[in-house]
């Protein structure tokens, strides 16, 4: 099994990553665009959510393509990054077209990083100019880390990050994954440097520091942190319906469950979206639809240990980075 | 960290399992029951359910106590397991009373065992008289592998099983799990005799094989068996609403996802009730529920595991059995 070029979502091609972030805020955005108009599902997993234009993604409902995903830090007062990219997704004549009307889609997730160290004293929201320098920076090419939406992450024990990884599958589908993680949970096996990921890890992507042979300690101590939220995009080439990829964002939670412990509680609004660009026809809908499932997880445990190998320590940080601590 | 005294679902007091089988037939079913109704919420993630009464477990719903649960064999046929326990739970009285009338709430979830090698020549379902042999046998012991909803039970490579466990979480609260372990995926990493679950065996309740330190060879070939779809209840004696119990039953399909790779495909119908007793206070909301949470899925994760190893090899058998492969 090899990874993408970029070993990022940017190799599904014609997806494209931006990132902004404020050091003093100590927050940012991602956003994901692409040329054209893209197929996107979401499967909610976390007890606190906070989201936008997620109903809508429903496979029953009238829309199945979108013009853009969100992911914010600023908790829900973040969503507001989404209104920055509608607009100039507007100015750019983007959007679902209604007579002369444009109306761009944008679902967007936010995680809660308000109580990370971060200067938080704004009286108008920074994130919808963090949108829009978001998109305004989207390149097939970003980094890990500290970076957009990660930028204000935390876990448990290490600062989270933003995170991504890729994967070729047997039948020649491109998948990736792109994550904020902020859980409340942590990454790494307590009380070692060895991530919950490793028995996914594909080279030293996240350092090689292998699988860890006793975990007996790995019940957490409950840290109730308010800082909390994993969430992540799922992206293929592979042409799948947005009921389809709702089965892919479900199954791409396994990901989560697997790099995270614990993940999914109930201070958590882990969610996963998923993205199609459909360029690639299906050859086999069962065998192929169980192996990109199963792509979209590994590839999420993955970038979720990504993420949090890449963050790096700044100025007023409540939480150690992994690569200097 | 510790087990109840049983290691089974059956640590949370008040709790019976009750299982019944068919050799031959190569199939069986396992009840859930206890003295009292009890609060019952349920969490589908799999693809390719068959239930029956869980539409009415959503925390919206008017009905949020059950008299028993079933999991069964034999695909939606199995279903009639439901019917036989559901008839003999009335004639004791038992049930939703509406005036002079009871009715007996009986969720039920099957797994697809019809491609076992067993006689499957019925002309009349034998899921009925299973369900009443199962209920008839309900007590707070019973033993685990190649019994009840497990009996027929595969995974790719070795027999499912029903399996089962329990922990004390910190604050002094009993959960438990119980599954019929029938997983299109595996219970192992490819090639060794480890358990996927291994990072949170307790002792050597499934071998104390350890952790596998070389899983590069993770990427399992897709088999794309018939046999497929892992079904569990996590129960416990914190007084929890059907609404928390809802979330306690997502929280688990995280054990699912550490212990069987890959899970939630879309050919399994992967799914997760969740039980409460209610006897036992909550001392705080948000920090008992991570803990319980957590316990469920660590529960789910061993069960898993301790199913399969429990397996006992039979004429007729497709799979091996780990025990004596």
């Amino acid at each position: 099994m090899q990874t993408g070029p970029k070993n990022l979502i940017t190799d599904v091609a014609g997806l494209k990553i931006g990132n902004a972030r404020n050091a003093a805020i100590k927050s940012g955005t991602t956003v994901l665009v692409a040329e054209a108009p893209f197929t996107a599902a979401v499967h909610v997993m976390g007890g606190a959510p906070g989201t936008r234009e997620t109903d809508l993604l429903a496979p029953d409902k009238t829309v199945t393509q979108v013009d853009a995903l969100v992911l914010s830090g600023g908790s829900a007062i973040g969503l507001d990054a989404a209104s920055g990219v509608a607009d100039a997704l507007r100015a750019q004549g983007r959007g679902f077209q209604v007579a002369d009307q444009n109306v761009p889609i944008v679902p967007a997730a936010i995680l809660f990083d308000l109580l990370n160290g971060g200067d938080k004293s704004w009286q108008r929201s920074p994130y919808y100019d963090l949108g829009q320098q978001a998109l305004a920076a989207a390149s097939d090419s970003f980094a890990l880390g500290t970076e957009g939406a990660g930028a204000g992450a935390t876990t448990a024990s290490f600062k989270g990050g933003l995170g991504s990884a890729s994967l070729r599958t047997p039948s020649g589908h491109t998948v990736g994954a792109l994550v904020a993680v902020n859980a409340l949970g942590d990454a790494v096996v307590p009380g070692s440097r060895q991530f919950w990921a490793a028995p996914w890890e594909l080279g030293d992507e996240f350092g090689g520091h292998g699988t860890a042979t006793n975990t007996q300690t790995a019940w957490p101590k409950t840290k109730v942190s308010e800082r909390n939220t994993t969430i992540a995009i799922v992206a293929t080439d592979a042409d799948l319906s947005q009921a389809e990829l709702t089965r892919l964002a479900t199954a791409a939670h396994d990901g989560m469950a697997r790099a995270l412990v614990p993940s999914h509680t109930p201070m958590d609004g882990d969610l996963v979206f998923a993205a199609s660009t459909n360029a690639r026809q299906v050859q086999d809908p069962v065998t192929d639809a169980i192996d990109l499932g199963h792509a979209a997880a590994t590839c999420l445990a993955r970038a979720i240990a990504r993420g949090v190998f890449a963050a790096t320590a700044e100025p007023g940080d409540l939480v150690p980075a992994y690569a200097t601590s």
